[in-house]
């Protein structure tokens, strides 16, 4: 990506943090449109800008939808469509003649949801929030035995996926300290390597009931060889979840494909559905859903008898026989606006300008930033092969990372710092832009400066 | 209550179904008021109306409350006000000065919902919907053994609890043809007694782990006697626990003084906090939330150092202890907002409102129905004494059901038929008034005429 950016530049006579240079990079984008599908935050709007140092008029650089994505301008219609609906017919919305009946409202999403992380429709059910989903899953995917009982996590695994684990350990009557097994980086090296993942899995893989991790690292950015985990786990008798918080939405996945058993995901970082909306699941298709203990409730039940009220389970097929409760509409309908967006492309699409906004960040921070002064400020820990990573770098700052967060928080950028040392900077391929990416590269150059300026 | 109501007919020499007296009644309500906070739907958007037979122009009459309460007026201006948040600040709406900062958006409900259900606000949570609540409370509360294995449900209970619980005690390697004790009402009978419950509880008590009932069973609206088959159950050394999905915001509830162990409730019934918005959970004070296994997520953390990010689990007291995810925004604000026009009353304001209504819709069914030709065209199987019952009379057709609904429709009345041969009927206190009860029974005596007339 270096190459490619360097030679357009010196054809152009640009240099590539030119503002000239980010607008011919967004004026080649296909899928430049796709940002007026989004309310993106005005410099005005948040909290802590200094206006003598940013145009507050000016859209800010939001680099943040690891955490929270934007909000679709199609949300706040739809979703008032159904306040409105409630308003004038009350229960009668549940089975109406409107666009979106709520006794079905949790189909709706199935389709496109299915789209973005690779799978048939019937492996996928929105249900639920994400660590709910775990659980869930874990009780018929995790049955320990006598032999295998293990779980491998990361060393450094999202707390709740990490709760979660040692509480279902505990739950079957065992110590984590024995039954948690966790995959630490090599000495100095910041990233798991997948040969030693491989490593583990093949020495310990007959006590592991299940391998639990992520498919794009929360901290790090790393994004993990899916399909060959996979395979190898599975291949010594091992169940294989992944918790795809950071992955869907960012990388290209092929779930089915892949031989996952399952996979659990939150929707409100890159699928933009809003704080704590509706997650997914998938359960792969040769898992038959009435050969596992599970847990029930009505709205697993086959749709044409769930309200025949006779209490004789039936289970749907597929993801959806896992479903529990009625889904809330309003956690749901915002997941069905923004998948609507995500329709108008492909993750294969939106993956390629990703490869691209992700480089040319990278290239701008060790061209602007790791050079000055001959020293670097930071390191990134993120995988250098955009192989193995997604749209997110994350920065580990030598110097006091608080004083530059501020600073740039004052200059309208939001991004997402993480204790001890770190900033997470992710251009999502759906809003952000090119010019988003020079103007934070250009704003972290002042901050660092601003921030060493005021130490002194 | 029908003394009162037809002495004061007598003393005003009006008859009970007079347009005067139900307004009368409503002159007197001193809740009264309360209605204007809700959106009553008009008749002309509902469907299958007949423009013929009613003022379409005229509210509905809407008895349904028991499936979805109606929408308050203040939910979509803070529905609003969450989507514009989102729309202009993006992820800053987490932490932000707002009024409701999302990062805590679960905390705002706690106070004025455990005023609700009697208990402290520490005893309370708000989380996820209610069946996967009543999983995530069996993790610790049912915790079979070798002799003490039972759960002791109704015979009737509402599918997804049967379907919960039968799943549970599968998962704990037992069958349900053993493990599931169910109570039956007498033979002729349509509720349950409690002398017969706590028979049952005396008897098989030792062997049963977990006592777990209805507080309003929904299809024929008892009320059961919660803290005396609470005590009998504790005093066996069962556990107990409550589906309130019917009893919140509907019956007075003291879930602390009643020493229950836990309860789980919907919201979207009286509680009108919209379509499978976020559900209730109280653990009574005196479990420790570290002393039994359950289910943990970083939500449960506490609070102080939840984002510490260092894998060390320390829950947070409490119900609060229980929490996985970060709620949905959208699911939890709606119930803020409902709330809201709980706490301009109490629960004991709105029951005594509630049995004047409820009682007023009996007393004119027997009068003006159940006497017609001699004979009723159904009997009501809720249980006539108001202490045993909540607002809802559920009346069971001896004549073909599905012709008196359809007709009830064409007269804009929302109600709710459960098949094979019930129609549900509830007035909710908070939005219905006298005159709603007085339309009802008018409307049945008509749709019942009309449908026995269309069947010659
Ligand atoms: C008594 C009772 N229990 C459980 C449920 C299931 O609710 P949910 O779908 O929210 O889990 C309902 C729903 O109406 C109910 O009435
Ligand atoms: C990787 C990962 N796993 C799990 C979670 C927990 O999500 P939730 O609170 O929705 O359960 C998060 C939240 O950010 C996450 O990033």
């Amino acid at each position: 990506m270096a190459e490619f950016l360097l030679s357009l530049a010196a054809e152009k006579q640009l240099n590539i943090n030119d503002e000239q240079f980010s607008a011919l990079l967004d004026s080649q984008d296909s899928l430049a449109h796709l940002r007026k599908e989004f309310h993106i935050p005005i410099i005005e709007t948040l909290p802590d800008v200094d206006a003598n140092l940013v145009n507050v008029k000016d859209e800010c650089v939001y680099m943040c939808g690891n955490s929270l994505g934007l909000c679709p301008k199609i949300t706040s219609v739809m979703m008032n469509e159904e306040l409105n609906k409630w308003a004038k017919r009350g229960v009668i919305g549940h089975f109406d003649d409107s666009a979106r009946p709520w006794v079905a409202i949790g189909d709706f999403p199935l389709e496109s949801m299915a789209k973005v992380v690779g799978a048939h429709p019937s492996e996928v059910a929105v249900m639920n929030s994400l660590t709910v989903n775990v659980h869930l899953m874990m009780v018929p995917f995790y049955t320990p035995t006598e032999t295998r009982y293990k779980i491998l996590i990361e060393d450094k695994a999202f707390p709740s996926d990490h709760y979660a684990v040692e509480s279902q350990i505990r739950f079957h009557g065992r110590d984590p300290d024995d039954a948690l097994v966790l995959l630490k980086p090599r000495a100095g090296e910041n990233t798991l390597r997948t040969e030693d993942i491989l490593e583990v899995i093949e020495k310990e893989g007959d006590s592991i009931a299940l391998v639990m991790l992520s498919g794009v690292q929360y901290y790090t950015g790393q994004l993990f060889d899916i399909p060959t985990i996979t395979k190898a786990a599975k291949a010594k008798g091992c169940s294989v979840g992944w918790d795809l918080a950071h992955a869907v939405g960012n990388a290209v996945l092929e779930l089915h494909e892949w031989n996952v058993d399952f996979a659990c995901w939150c929707s409100y970082k890159y699928l933009n559905s809003g704080p704590g909306s509706i997650a997914g699941i998938f359960v792969h298709s040769s898992h038959d859903v009435n050969t596992r203990n599970r847990f029930a409730g009505w709205w697993g039940h086959e749709k044409s008898t769930r309200f025949t009220m006779d209490n004789k389970f039936i289970s749907n097929q597929g993801a959806a026989g896992y479903q529990l409760s009625n889904p809330s509409v309003f956690a749901t309908v915002p997941l069905i606006a923004s998948l609507s967006v995500f329709d108008k492309t492909s993750m294969r699409e939106l993956r390629e300008k990703s490869l691209k906004l992700t480089g040319y960040l990278e290239l701008l921070l060790r061209q602007e930033i790791v050079t000055q002064d001959g020293a670097a400020d930071f390191t990134i820990i993120t995988p250098v092969t955009p192989r193995d990573r997604g749209c997110q770098l994350s920065l580990r700052f030598n110097c006091k990372v608080k004083p530059v967060f501020a600073e740039l928080e004052k200059r309208g950028v939001v991004a997402d710092m993480r204790e001890p040392d770190v900033i997470r900077v992710a251009p999502a391929p759906l809003y952000n832009n090119f010019s988003d990416v020079r103007r934070f590269v250009r704003h972290l150059k002042d901050s660092l400066a601003a921030a060493a300026a005021t130490k002194h």
